[in-house]
């Protein structure tokens, strides 16, 4: 069995460890949260009160040119292209998450509608996070397209038929973690004869991520989560460039505009990828993901994405086997799929019954000792099938291997010394 | 003729004087521009920081409950709602203008659509800014609905009539400052049988506006302009109760969900105007806007919008005799509206020829000497027309009578100097 001794060593030989450096973490804690919310990179204080105090109080209106506001959105656009496999000018950054889908989602309709009218199915997984569901059953009710949700991956294959007009996946599922094989899939769709979308919102940071390589349609994904942009930090979109030109997106706000200061009264999209940018920018969260993907573009000396890749697979592999070891007598099992290839950059479990019902209150009680994960309920709709879920996110800037071991050694205790019992029901769930 | 004594006498006398504490501007700038971007608030900077460090670095995920930031698309809500003659409740802060436009203006041609299917006008000015048209250009082509743009406020009674579905109005121009009557407007838009829909965005925060009292059936307005919320601050929506639950707007993220943290796969709105909110709202941004708001909130003991509104016209109407009355006979005219009930908070200028070809250098050498204002170019299919424009914004919050005077003979000087001539020629305009 692994040891706490064995832990130390492991991050005493990782060439990641200094990346941790970078962020500034509550002292105690083990922040396995980061799939939901990234934690906060030392710079971005100073950074964003420069933003505030310098350019918006000093300098005022003129930032917009002197501090290059009006570039924000496709400068750290390229930043996270390198992340994802994308080229420079492929990627801005605007808005939300469900608003990228709403643009994307409505480009490619428009597009199958065009060339390929008689598709009419949008296909995803019911286990995708709801906004992707929410925002594909209004742009399906839009465009007179039929949504259909598929239960697991492997119902996946019977959907890609001569129906299927765009199939929007989740690359790495929210809750448990799996993850799927891009290019695969985004190849059986195209045979099909279909457009993919894929939300890297826990990708992005995360694993690797080629879109090209994969030879994609569309992504969109989360600022806030592997990116450490901050809370409700804005998302970013990339469009295949065969693809940015020939259809423009319906919020065509005026930042969209081929020369929005021309101010003229006729909207013509901008070339390429910037005319899925809609309105003006929020500068101040814009500024602060700028310092949040920052952290991960200082790995590329390191090796980049794929050395955080191997971290990552070491930290998860570590944590679910110790879990197993030493809690799985407790009624904890490993609900995300332990085969590599598979699985993205956390780790779900869930208690067997009749421990299972105490799942959100073990969580609060793991909170409590400072090892913040967090609980997702089961589909309500599935109870029977889908678990309660712990959900914990390991990423590799700033997760040590003693960090792994210290957190199963706090679950062990919550369970054995029944802590769960008096965790405080703190009814809220925190936002994904 | 008003002497610089006699503003220096009237910003003694002023009672509106100490809210000007409140900004931070940088020393010697005399800022109109706060329409484009308001100046910062001196309680910003802390806020921002404290958020930054205090609730994203050490609290963590847990902020979303402990510190409200899932109640900050409302909570602020209700701080505008005061500002705008609206009820708590009735006002959610989300995303940016251009997609709260897209929002209302989908809800109000779905309810036209069930209800009155032969109406099939959007109207709006063609001076309306162009995101407004950009977005009523998508909107009307998805739904199969005509958009007319006409050319003046005197051509908007003939199309009053049994085609005109929506009546979408900027309240106070973003060029001219030309002010409309919403109180008679939206009575003879509901003759005609439509819905009307107020932009907010140079009105919130600058004249007294009340929807309920004018019978409004949506609005919509920008955070970074009089509200003083920062660069790119999300902007808001409003929606009469009348109309709240009666549709779904398209761009159906999660957090306008009934209940977001049910994860439902089904979409099932929010009641009232939560559910114009879609996905994660980016909280630095927010909590700066909501400095912002309150700025303006502190004058609510001292009269509030309509201490303000005195203020604001007593400011405009001396800038603008003053301009006259000392730059008259060097070519500059006043564009904005003279009477006081068609005029917002900023006055216009323009150049009669042949300087008006240095409207922009003129610009630029008020900025030179600290005189913040900014140009908009005429209208470029109309340039015989709309003039080139000199557009001083004038916030009663943090502008006095002194500054209104001081900006005319910088202006005099510049004029009678020529330092125009050699200004620089800083090509990209303001983000207005």
């Amino acid at each position: 069995m692994t040891t706490r001794q064995d832990c130390q060593a492991l991050d005493a030989a990782d060439p990641l460890a200094p990346l941790r450096q970078q962020m500034l973490l509550p002292p105690g804690v083990i922040y396995l949260d980061g799939n939901s919310l990234g934690a906060m990179p030392a710079a971005t204080p100073a950074r964003v009160q420069q933003v505030v105090t310098q350019e918006w109080g000093q300098d005022l209106i003129k930032s917009w040119n002197t501090a290059g506001w009006i570039d924000l959105p496709t400068r750290i656009g390229d930043k996270i292209a390198r992340l994802i496999g994308a080229g420079p000018g492929e990627v801005v950054v605007a808005d939300s998450t469900s608003l990228n889908i709403y643009k994307v989602l409505t480009a490619a309709v428009r597009m199958i509608q065009a060339e390929s009218p008689g598709r009419t199915t949008i296909v995803t997984e019911r286990s995708n996070f709801p906004t992707d569901l929410y925002i594909s059953q209004s742009v399906a009710e839009q465009h007179g397209m039929r949504l259909v949700l598929v239960d697991s991956a492997e119902e996946l294959a019977a959907q890609l038929n001569d129906d299927l007009a765009v199939l929007l996946i989740t690359d790495v599922n929210y809750r448990t973690g799996a993850w799927h094989d891009m290019a695969a899939l985004t190849r059986a769709a195209h045979e099909a004869g279909a457009l993919t979308i894929w939300d890297l919102c826990h990708s992005a940071g995360a694993v690797p991520v080629d879109l090209t390589g994969a030879d994609a349609d569309f992504a969109i994904g989360c600022g806030y989560k592997y990116l450490n942009g901050g809370p409700g930090a804005p998302a970013f979109v990339w469009v295949h460039p065969r693809h940015a030109d020939r259809f423009w997106q319906p919020l065509s706000g005026w930042l969209g505009h081929a020369a929005p200061f021309e101010f003229s009264p006729d909207y013509r999209p901008a070339p390429g990828i910037r005319r899925y940018i809609c309105g003006t920018p929020a500068i101040i969260s814009m500024a602060a993901l700028e310092c949040g993907v920052d952290t991960l573009l200082a790995a590329e000396p390191m090796g980049g994405m794929a050395a955080l890749r191997r971290k990552s697979l070491a930290l998860t592999e570590l944590f679910a086997r110790l879990a197993e070891e030493r809690c799985g007598h407790l009624g904890v099992t490993v609900v995300s799929p332990r085969e590599d290839a598979r699985r993205g950059s956390q780790v779900c479990l869930a208690l067997k019954p009749p421990l299972e019902r105490a799942s959100y209150a073990v969580v609060q009680a793991l909170i409590e000792r400072g090892v913040i994960g967090d609980y997702r309920a089961g589909d309500p709709d599935r109870l029977d099938q889908v678990p309660h879920i712990l959900r914990f996110g390991f990423t590799p800037l700033y997760v040590g291997f003693t960090d792994a071991w210290d957190a199963v050694e706090h679950l062990y205790q919550v369970l054995t010394r029944e802590e769960w019992r008096e965790a405080r029901f703190n009814q809220k769930a925190a936002v994904t």
